[in-house]
């Protein structure tokens, strides 16, 4: 099967990361090494959507030089999309288009880049290939800043977002520090994690010893206390002078009440969406009277390409590249995963997992991360996360600004006749 | 007069910035290169408080490899303060309390490390202690993330913040693109400047051709007018695909009311304060349906050290140095400023403005810099403006996080039996 020379398609799935691309890069450099058994990749414009829609971008018209530069491009170069199939008994008809439009270009490869919900997607495809008569070889690429998926020891995309964190806290308790005397006391970042800590958590390596920001994280996994946070706070801005605060967007009261939903309305006594920062700051005002700021990042932080980890844009490579040299190695429906070696420095490796144990599996932060009082992270998360965001990979620069490609995303020419609506 | 030996007294005021501690660097390290005239430096404490209350940090006391550490160190390293002084016929005693801690400490040389309120307190400084019978030379270091002083071509932190705000906007647009197909289409990223469009024309840097992000900027100079407003942003989603937006602080409606003002209550009812981005994204999708996401970098912008301008880095340290080498040349009640040379490439030199004429003024940004429409920079905007953000300025690392130092501020002894109450 191996030597039978077939298409690849290729699609970028869920939410972007600032590394994304550089699995992409990954993928279609290493495509291009091995042209005796992979034809040309094709890339889903919009992921998933593209396949189903028969709108493919040839990626042998972009230049070496422009695949190269996927690997500091921020992004899904050749779009990305929320569209969850649904499940095999629900809508085969997706599938069979899947399949349909692989035949019509004689795709004998799929790589689908990102989450668990793409790991099941790919799994499927797999399955209904070969029921339908048109094995194809599925190989899953992990992608996620949330850090979520099982088996592999951690997810390209959380690296670099976790640095991003970790830094913008860091400089951020060092302005609030400079002004806590007769101006603002408390300072509330807010970042992304609506189920699980681990990018709040990221937050937590930027404080080296007692007294460093962050003084507080705010978990999804514990139970919004309000007045232990309070007096947390209180007793930061009497030792310290000032308290910084990291917030995930899925902090949440005891009921599970999300703490964003907790009560802003806008002018139209509409329930206002997102926000757990401004929420925590006034929270903190109208009890203690501390001056307070707050910043949201949002998508800054997953697109941060700029303060990207090194070992983050190295690890999304070599999925890549590794998931194409599963396929040409004949493996089926697996994903590569990063395997850390039991050493005293970081070392990691390539391994693999089955789709099959992978789709739909949420990996959650262990409670042994997190500290006793539940605001803050213990050395054993510090001891998993410091080598994630370990070394610089700076984009190049112009007039400034970094240099991020577009890429020319030339469709391929449609062979079907029947469109579908998706 | 140059030849007296005498101490120095530094103070850094009002918002601190990414490159402040660079002018510190400048003094610092050029006072101990003129030890003849310059005794020793003493800083003050939480700004101009510290000399008030005779709270002065030694600086001596600071590694050499500590104060060289300042340079790529954000915030203010010995604390700044919101704290303007009052006049002196409203306040005269605070004047002659400043002079009594000068004069106790045998300090001949103020240096005020600020924006426009601060030359006005060093420009007031100067005369009331040549009247007072205790003369001091009296120097001023620009500082402002606003760009509003006037004279100087820019003020050091200003580029920093613009470039900041230019990359942030620049990846968040390349994300908000990958994405724009099933799930969001606008993003908004709110930035400072309450008074002033600098900060906000600086994100227009990023986009160098049609199509490029941000699509819209919104100033606090053109009057916001929401139908024009909302009809760019449907065309730029019909046209791209998406639309990112930055938009300022201050950004306001004819009658004055700012945007951010204009509706959001928080659960008790109380008027929510800040927060432009979510009133702005959810104006946009009340009236055009389109999902939105949003970003508020508040503090992140200006104490991004980790995305500094090499420019602004090399100008803050510049101003530093001119500034002791002013006083030891026998200057007084000046401050250096940025000279622009009229070359074809960036070349700048330093110049020298007086005090009295710096004082209080704010510098606007002119209307040629604003686009006809009132949402764009134009091209003499872009003249300006790139160059202040160019060349990178990477602070080492360790451990994937920034090394920035925190000063030993060992405390001078006091002299004063009085105390002094702000």
């Amino acid at each position: 099967m191996a030597a039978k020379k077939q298409n690849a398609f290729y699609a970028q799935s869920g939410g972007v990361t600032s590394v994304i691309n550089a699995s992409a890069c990954g993928v279609i450099e290493t495509a291009r090494q091995h042209k005796k058994v992979i034809g040309k990749v094709y890339a889903g414009r919009n992921g998933i959507i593209g396949a189903l829609t028969e709108d493919l971008i040839d990626t042998s018209k972009e230049s070496k030089k422009d695949i190269a530069a996927l690997k500091h491009t921020p992004s899904g170069a050749f779009g990305s999309c929320r569209y969850k199939l649904k499940s095999i008994e629900e809508n085969r008809a997706e599938y069979e288009r899947l399949i349909e439009v692989f035949k019509a270009h004689d795709i004998g490869y799929f790589f689908y880049n990102g989450g668990g919900d793409s790991m099941d997607t790919a799994h499927k495809v797999s399955q209904l290939s070969e029921t339908m008569g048109y094995p194809m070889t599925c190989i899953g690429i992990p992608k996620t800043v949330d850090n979520d998926l099982p088996i592999t020891d951690n997810c390209p995309g959380f690296g670099s977002v976790a640095k991003y964190v970790a830094v913008s806290i860091r400089e951020a308790g060092f302005d609030v520090a400079s002004m806590a005397k007769t101006s603002t006391k408390v300072f509330v970042m807010e970042v992304m994690g609506r189920h699980a800590g681990w990018i709040a958590a990221a937050g937590g390596l930027a404080a080296e010893k007692e007294g460093d920001s962050p003084h507080i994280i705010l978990f999804p996994e514990i139970a919004f206390n309000k007045e232990k946070f309070l007096k947390k706070v209180n007793r930061c801005v009497k030792k310290f002078g000032y308290c910084a605060i990291v917030v995930s967007e899925g902090a949440k009261y005891k009921d599970g009440t999300f703490l964003a939903d907790a009560g802003t309305v806008d002018a139209f006594g509409h329930k206002q969406l997102g926000g757990v920062a401004p929420v925590v700051a006034q929270m903190v005002k109208a009890e203690l009277g501390f001056k307070y700021h707050w910043a949201v990042s949002d998508y800054l932080q997953r697109a941060a390409r700029h303060i990207a980890s090194a070992t983050d844009v190295e690890q999304a490579y070599a999925m890549g590249q590794a998931a194409v040299e599963f396929a040409v190695a004949g493996k089926n429906s697996v994903m590569p995963t990063i395997v850390r070696k039991n050493t005293k420095s970081y070392k990691w490796s390539i391994g693999e997992a089955p789709l099959s144990a992978v789709a739909n599996v949420e990996k959650m932060m262990p409670r042994k991360y997190i500290s006793a009082d539940g605001m803050h992270i213990t050395d054993a998360c510090r001891d998993y996360m410091l080598p994630l965001i370990k070394g610089e990979s700076y984009p190049p620069y112009k007039n400034g600004l970094p240099q991020y490609v577009t890429l020319k995303n030339e469709p391929v020419k449609k062979k079907l006749r029947k469109k579908f609506e998706i």
